[in-house]
């Protein structure tokens, strides 16, 4: 059995779906996050963290994404055989939340919460298995100025993210649907099915435009490759009143095109509501290029009970095909008026948006044109002379009480490794002090970011030297002077 | 069956050992960890970031902590069976990480990270299921000035979160205690169990004294209830050895007390490390009140492999019985070269510290004199007419706009009950805008601090009054300016 007895060395590498950030992301994920939050806290909304674990049966199956209903959750066993499972969203823990706290709470209770969720679902391009959202929910009013309001605070945020002319905020209304429905008899739930296939059809109209949704609704449809997908089975009647839904503005009344549908209670309601909120936004200031009402917007639709929102961005990116497409959401919400009332039975209504944190820093880093680069390493120390260790520190020392960035090199190894290390490190400078600096109480600043291009432009290397020399020396009492002369040329 | 029928409702509640952070605690936690990150960004230190789970064969079962050494790890299985823990810590996904980037990472390879980790161990008062370290290693360099470093690292961000002259940093060696063990027999791997008695002995110092640790290195002790420990069972000789030990400074020169235990080559190689460090901190400034050389210091056994360190907290607080006690530990470290050798079969020395965030966390709070009640919530706009709702909106914009936390109140309640809700969320302030003070284009600005006041002191009511108006309106166009007027009252 010799060969069990060799030690079974583990291949150092992350579960599918899971991965590590580094520097550069971390840092600009920080930022992003900070002026997202800032924003929050400027509209009142309070922070609140909630764990990672919830109890299974608290925290339902309520995925919000109709396209991935089975998405699955990391769940395990407690020691009293009581189910947990890692939160999915932060939506149902709020809802946990907020039913254990509901006396001692303000109503309505406003909070923001970003942090990561897990599901265990497969992973693919882009698609994580833990990822990070940044929601804000107002629970406990029907008050449609608080959807309005969401929605403001949604553009505000991509406003102070720099995306100003790059978004939109589309607003619809789950009862706008349910009101169309029903007009063309699949108003009730024994329609389930055929229900889907008319709001999947509509959810693609941006993809196929108005003669792929007609087939979908229709008979079905046939794509390029070939593959037939089966329609809905409407009459040419019924899917006369869809397309004509999707093809107007929603009426607001008698006159409109497509007025009849007011004579429908829910579409009228969901009409009434739109109409309310786009007088909110005007007032406000925020016009139709940021917040649009746009009846094609399809939602969680076994979640949302009044309006949805879609935070869309509007410029283009190749996607993985090379094929030029708008970048597309980054976030949505809507009302949802049942979740509470799981645990108490009592109806608490409640709307939000979530923020998806990755996809909306993925943009920012498509559109940032390398100021995330540009950051700099730390200044470093070089060690010339081991026994000089304390006096190395000290140099550093004064270096970061200045609130320079600086480090002494740690490792052991000699003055070459040490110069590759602080060209790794990013680093914009060396401070190095031999014997002979020493003796004269100097150190020597060297200029690695001069000093590259130096050797890249060597025919220029004469003026360059001149105007901005690479490694110059100063008396050690000057050392942070000489520091931030170097740091001032890269910022 | 008409039982089973009702809808069986959860009982909105966490798993035992997790809980809610709420504002105030969050605020907090926030100003504290962006405090201690500036410090370790200042050393130098790349922040990186993990995912919550690793696979159990690259996690391994290597929890520092000695006395909790069966400390359970929340598993599951893959969809393809590989078991998958969530991390019980941040240091053994650093090693994962180091293995897996190796070629690329800088030498020395320095990182911060902070983050939950989870224990599935039975929870406690003060002992939770999951929370947060915050973490920083340098990895690759057996030097000994990066485990100085780090003690200077640890000082200078307790320094930096107000705790000068209220913590000190205790260094101690592993090499040292083996040193003892092999100069009274007990060096070699098979004394085990009385090796671990001996140390646990040493680490009661503080608590029990000379007399109680020198009953557990012999037969034994009996404490105040009458339990009896089991000792060591080491001969008088034995236990003056130990004795000696603790007794006086490590010695580092013959003629020293105890300097016999220099002739062992393990001590010694420890006493000139210590040496070593000592002179870098006397070098950078950090006296024996902030960083001190202490023998008694066991931490991690079977883990670290050098020096050691312990971040105390010296301040004395009351204990859940009612007792003075220091606040004690906050953090702690040391060296371990042998984690990354795990994976690769490489030896890769590292050294680290890592600060528990939330029992640091408490001991600000502890300190902290009521700045974080202080806190104010929104500025609320009350609704005194739902048809004007777009001009309560523009009025909350406006207040934003200046930078004002403000929010429109978003229920659908009264008068009274919105005052209730301003009261509840802490507002300074509330704007009210009825239609007289519509008509004559004002704005009503009410305090509610100085509100509550009055309240409280109806005697002195007509001085406070004169004073500081409660209540007054001004022109809707000064609105910003008057309510910063009542913000600059309460700052």
């Amino acid at each position: 059995m010799a060969k069990d007895q060799k030690p079974q060395r583990p291949d150092p590498r992350l579960p599918k779906g899971f991965r590590d950030l580094e520097a550069v992301e971390i840092r600009a994920g920080e930022r992003m996050l900070a002026t997202i939050r800032a924003v929050y806290e400027s509209y009142g909304f309070e922070p609140l963290e909630t764990p990672a674990f919830e109890y299974t049966d608290a925290l339902g199956k309520f995925l919000p994404d109709t396209d991935r209903p089975n998405a699955g959750v990391f769940s395990m066993q407690d020691e009293d055989e009581q189910w947990m499972s890692l939160r999915y969203d932060l939506t149902a823990p709020l809802a946990r939340y907020v039913a254990q706290n509901f006396d001692r709470l303000p109503k309505p209770y406003r909070r923001y919460q970003t942090g990561p969720v897990w599901r265990n679902e497969k992973p693919g391009p882009g698609r994580f298995r833990q990822f990070t959202q940044f929601d804000a929910d107002t629970v406990g009013t029907d008050n449609v100025a608080a959807d309005a309001e969401i929605c403001m605070l949604a553009a505000d945020t991509l406003e102070k993210l720099g995306l100003a002319g790059k978004y939109v905020v589309k607003v619809s209304h789950r009862r706008l649907l349910d009101g169309v429905l029903e007009v063309i008899g699949l108003g009730t739930s024994d329609a389930g099915d055929r229900r889907l296939t008319v709001l999947r059809a509509i959810d693609k109209l941006d993809r196929l435009g108005p003669t792929g949704v007609r087939a979908l609704l229709g008979e079905g449809r046939k794509d390029e490759s070939g593959d037939f997908t089966k329609g809905a089975g409407l009459s040419a009647q019924q899917i006369d009143v869809v397309m004509g839904f999707l093809a107007h503005p929603v009426p607001r009344q008698a006159g409109d095109p497509g007025a009849q549908l007011l004579e429908n209670a829910s579409f009228a309601a969901a009409a009434a509501d739109l109409a309310e909120m786009r007088r909110l936004f005007d007032a406000a200031g925020y016009d139709d290029t940021r917040i649009r009402i746009d009846q094609t917007v399809v939602r969680g639709l076994e979640y949302y009970t009044g309006p949805v929102f879609e935070a869309e961005l509007t410029f283009e990116v190749k996607n993985e095909d090379g094929d030029t497409v708008r970048f597309g959401s980054v976030g949505g919400g809507g009302r949802y008026d049942d979740l509470v009332a799981r645990f108490t039975g009592q109806r608490v209504p409640a709307t939000g948006f979530s923020i998806g944190v990755s996809r909306l820093q993925a943009a920012l880093a498509h559109l940032d044109d390398g100021a995330a680069r540009a950051a700099h390493g730390p200044v470093v120390v070089l060690v010339m002379d081991k026994g000089e260790l304390p006096a190395y520190q000290r140099l550093t020392a004064t270096l970061r009480a200045a609130g320079i960035r600086a480090e002494m090199y740690l490792g052991t190894s000699g003055m070459k490794a040490q110069m590759k290390y602080a060209d790794r490190r990013g680093a914009p400078c060396v401070v190095i002090q031999g014997s002979d600096e020493r003796a004269r109480g100097e150190v020597q600043i060297k200029d690695l970011v001069e000093g590259s291009k130096l050797s890249e432009q060597i025919t220029d290397a004469k003026s360059w030297r001149e105007g901005r020399p690479a490694q110059f020396s100063v008396p050690e009492a000057d050392i942070v002077a000489a520091v931030r002369s170097v740091l001032d040329r890269y910022r």
